[in-house]
């Protein structure tokens, strides 16, 4: 098992990368002046978003509907429970865009064991994108060589397999320090992604959130946003603010510059 | 693998049961003649409560005052996530007090090869009782042999290892028809509990909702209540309507008398 870089989790560096966010003279990462217009602004933004749609009760016909959007609207993704992988991969076998599924979802606290497992699994069943919660209670513990090894056993399968894992930190639940060590441990382990909420616990994505875990993602991670995005000025706002990425269940909405009322 | 018996779940033998449910005189079932007073009740109580702790940001020090709580009031298990069992296990070594926790927890939505590899591990690390979430999606989506073979692939773990399975069926979601479904899947797959919730969703346990499923559930199966159960009151109620247990956040105030502000 490879170890963790623990050094840069003392207590120092991260009040030291903390701080260097905090004095930034502008904290929002600016990068409005990439965006385009217009049509051009629509294909920029579907290709962002992951169309999401995770709630427990959603039944095939929801999910098929979700594969259709996703295709007519070239998605990044679709976003799905593992017990629907199969489907989607069939529903999308002619289509470009990607099966994103979660893993250890939403509580993040089954044992890194079932989450290596349930990875394996859902590469299998046609997964092209994984999305796995960290163990939030092994973070509060300080157990940070758990945390680490927890993501980095979910990593190994998806890099054996060439595919993007994205590490779900949730930020609500997390003091600043912590999302910080998170983003660390994340990108030690290999992480592709760091993404803030899982839409399931008290509040998704913020601004600020989005914009603290691209300063310590750096430059070779990225960002994705999650949680409570859902309107097309939602979503900008979380990209200026540095997310590559955009989970949500209002993507079609977004896309047609229209206000959604979902939660997700 | 085992058929569902899909005859007594006939739209017919569905409504037959709400309509027997509903004509009762008393649709709560009283038990209430053989509840005792005092110290006795203490007693009694406390061994129909699964002492829970389940938020993802639960620490190790939470969860080993947890333990410590469930051995000094003898309840009848801790419940806690998957990546908690084995330090229970060494926290209640010399004590009676089970270590319980759930699988495909809270959405139920993993698939079924995953759900059975957890309950494995979960045994492995010396869980005594498995709580399990149902497939919801695919009962909504009426995939009732779905639903009953991945119940069934939990239970034949938990049934080879001599340990109790209550299946989760989170009320909140289902219509009543669903909720009569789910209790006749469950019982035919061999389940020792239904549950009514995760904790997790829109609402927990109601009386209405335990004496329903107590009525579907017939004698040989048992219920247990859980969501939103926060004094002594609640419980008694839910034991009123024919709970066996009580999964509850609020164990030691329902012991003590008192009121909790907790959710779980």
């Amino acid at each position: 098992m490879i170890n963790l870089n623990d050094t840069q989790l003392s207590a120092k560096n991260i009040s030291e990368i903390l701080n260097r966010f905090r004095n930034l003279n502008q904290r929002i990462i600016n990068t409005g002046s990439s965006i385009p217009k217009g049509e051009e602004l629509k294909k920029f933004l579907a290709q962002k978003i992951d169309h999401t749609l995770l709630k427990p009760e959603a039944n095939s016909s929801e999910i098929v509907k979700l594969c259709e959007e996703a295709d007519n609207f070239n998605f990044a993704s679709v976003c799905v429970m593992p017990s629907f992988v199969s489907l989607c991969r069939k529903e999308l076998k002619s289509s470009s865009v990607k099966v994103c599924t979660v893993i250890g979802f939403p509580l993040g606290a089954t044992t890194s064991e079932v989450k290596k497992f349930e990875a394996e699994q859902a590469i299998q069943n046609g997964a092209g994108e994984l999305d796995m919660v960290i163990n939030i209670g092994k973070l509060k513990s300080e157990e940070y060589n758990f945390v680490f090894n927890d993501i980095a056993a979910v990593i190994s399968v998806s890099k054996a397999n060439h595919i993007l894992t994205k590490v779900i930190i949730e930020t609500c639940l997390l003091t600043d320090e912590e999302k910080i060590k998170a983003c660390l441990i994340a990108k030690d382990a290999g992480a592709d992604f760091v993404k803030t909420s899982t839409g399931f616990s008290k509040s998704g994505a913020t601004v600020e959130d989005v914009s603290l875990m691209k300063h310590a993602a750096g430059e070779t991670m990225k960002v994705k946003a999650s949680g409570g995005i859902r309107s097309r000025e939602d979503a900008l706002r979380m990209i200026n603010a540095g997310a590559s990425r955009i989970g949500t269940s209002s993507g079609v909405k977004i896309i047609l510059g229209e206000k959604s009322q979902s939660n997700y």
